[in-house]
């Protein structure tokens, strides 16, 4: 079954040879032709060849689905009032995940699937059709392996976050123990990824030389590696993630010139989470210097229930637009094709024949609207046969 | 026909009087009876009476509907890339808007309808119930009249803004005494306010003794007044506003302690809006000096193409709470009982027996989560009888 889909007042391709040779690769009134879970033919609307059904936007903007890198959306429990207390003044420095931990683990599989399916369902209905997820509210071996087996059931990227933070109660090197070992080996099966939260300034992350273990453990048991780096302080997160050829280190807030000359020299992207700094009223990571630096930048959401409970990447292009002074251009690449370059697909995030056909549509003519916007639900993932 | 309404985790009243003594006047786990679009009980859901027909929330919160006191919601063009050449370094001085003017004339009745109806739902969907909307991009006798007309179709507080700016290529003095004579005497049959643009540091806006001429003529024609002032310098505005006892004043950007005083002391109402600064990249308004002297502080979206094109009453307290420091109750009760004393209103932004029943859920279960979810579409209007 082909469907041809008209009405395309503008399509981002980022496919540079397409389209108008920008980064974007921009169409002006395209169509596209998808064949089951894939495109098969991208053009001007006037050169369509026939296809079984047609669908008409009527002048919207059609993208590629955002590729939210980094989430961590299996969890319970409720944190509004520690946001509450941030807002009013209170320093955030990871400890309050311990009551996401308490509340995740004594709820039941069904409760927990649930919630996950209404925020997958939340994510969608904005425009995400790739999400990355995290485990690290369990830090049990049957807790880590349960969150991971959910998030299998609605993303193949499944990471790895034992090391999110020591558990109340645990020594430091009895539990880097047991997420290197027992617990890494009943997760890897079900993870495509390792993460650690390296953060020597917290009390309860992970300093370099504990993360380095933690990511050679990682590596070693055929997990790529994400890390958590630089989020609170400029510390050994980036450095680290370039030497261990890391897909994506993320925050990036605090960084040095060299975690700058390293990222540019290296193959690991910086994921910005400009969410995070949003909710924690924290000065923005500096966009500009790392662009201006040729290092691929991606834009995720964090979206966790302590430092970034927003599940919109409309949202996060607006921060990066408004904050970081990236064009919006550059943001939504950065949050498309820049997502797929930190999961290491060339699958999605791209719009050309042979790739996956997910496709996000604006109720706007334009990219540009994503920003113009903000907090207005204009974009939502097409499903595909609708 | 009477409807009880159950579920309600937490029921947001503004009314001090009932639930915990806070100015929202919270009630845990509550009922309300609704009774055609009034209330008719409001209380303990273990209390509640018998009614008609019963609806379950399932654990929500309820709120009074927004009251988006600032719009500008009947237009039509796209002025995004303006926006982003001003992400991009652009300064905002007025001057945008007579490409507005332009294409809002071109468009056709049914278009601006179209178009009116569709921003209209938008709201709607998140959560705003009563909306202000004002003329301002016709400015000439016949669109202007044509621009409010279409606004009494939605609302009933429509705003005659022809002293938005001297449109192009007329000569002030003309302007001022077609504005203050022929185009007030048409319009004021379909306003229920005047407003201006008071802004002596924009050669397209109105000076302070342009101002006061443009209010003194609105209310010898019988309508309530709205300011626009202080938005890019500390002008005229705030001091004019409270001297002629306007309902309100809006942006409250750049104020001196003479203008906090004079509000202080007046009846006039200080409304922010966030979405403002955000879209121009200014310094956001002082909210926190105005609460603390005491100042009536409303919130509003100043939805419009040129400076703020979100409609989203939850983005706007996010900010108000993220940026200007608000408490997250201070920021929801501003976009409500503070709107609705903007308006003059006794009959919306509060929920007790005998007011208007329009009630805002939200899929969270405490108001904190406008605040702690930023942009996800939480708020909706529940629809009378559904
Ligand atoms: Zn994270
Ligand atoms: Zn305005």
């Amino acid at each position: 079954m082909s469907r041809l889909i008209t009405g395309i007042a503008e399509l981002v391709t980022n496919d540079p040879w397409a389209g108008d040779g920008s980064a974007l690769g921009l169409l002006r009134d395209a169509a596209i032709v998808v064949d089951g879970d894939r495109i098969a033919w991208i053009g001007p609307a006037a050169q369509a060849p026939p296809a079984d059904t047609r669908t008409d936007l009527g002048g919207r903007a059609v993208l590629p689905g955002f590729v939210d890198t980094h989430t961590h959306l299996v969890f319970a429990g409720d944190r509004s009032a520690e946001f509450a207390a941030r807002m009013a003044g209170a320093r955030y420095d990871g400890g309050g995940i311990a009551a996401t931990v308490a509340a995740t683990r004594e709820a039941s599989d069904a409760r927990l699937r649930a919630l996950l399916a209404g925020r997958i369902a939340e994510l969608r209905a904005q425009g995400t059709t790739t999400v990355e997820i995290k485990s690290g509210y369990g830090l049990t071996v049957a807790d880590e392996l349960r969150a991971l087996r959910l998030a299998r059931e609605v993303t193949v990227e499944t990471t790895f976050l034992g090391a999110h933070v020591v558990p109340a109660g645990a020594a430091r090197d009895d539990y880097l123990a047991l997420v290197t070992g027992e617990m890494l080996r009943a997760c890897a099966p079900h993870a495509r990824w390792t993460d650690v939260f390296c953060e020597p300034t917290s009390p309860h992350a992970f300093d370099g030389d504990e993360a380095r273990c933690v990511l050679r453990a990682g590596a070693a048991a055929g997990l790529g590696l994400r890390v958590h780096g630089n989020q609170l302080s400029a510390g050994p997160g980036v450095a680290l993630a370039v030497e261990f050829g890391a897909a994506s280190v993320d925050h990036c807030t605090h960084l040095t010139d060299a975690d700058v000359d390293a990222l540019a020299a290296g193959t690991t992207v910086a994921t910005l989470l400009p969410g995070v700094e949003f909710a924690t009223r924290s000065p923005y990571p500096d966009a500009r210097r790392l662009l201006d630096a040729g290092i691929t930048v991606a834009l995720a959401t964090d979206c966790n229930p302590g430092t970034s409970y927003t599940s919109s990447i409309p949202l996060v292009i607006a921060l990066a637009v408004r904050e970081m002074r990236m064009t919006p251009a550059e943001a939504l690449w950065a949050a498309t094709a820049g997502g797929a370059r930190a999961l290491r697909r060339d699958d999605v995030g791209v719009l050309a024949p042979g790739r996956r056909a997910d496709l996000t549509v604006l109720d706007a003519p334009s990219h540009l609207h994503l920003a113009y916007r903000p907090g207005v639900p204009i974009a939502r993932a097409l499903r595909p046969g609708r």
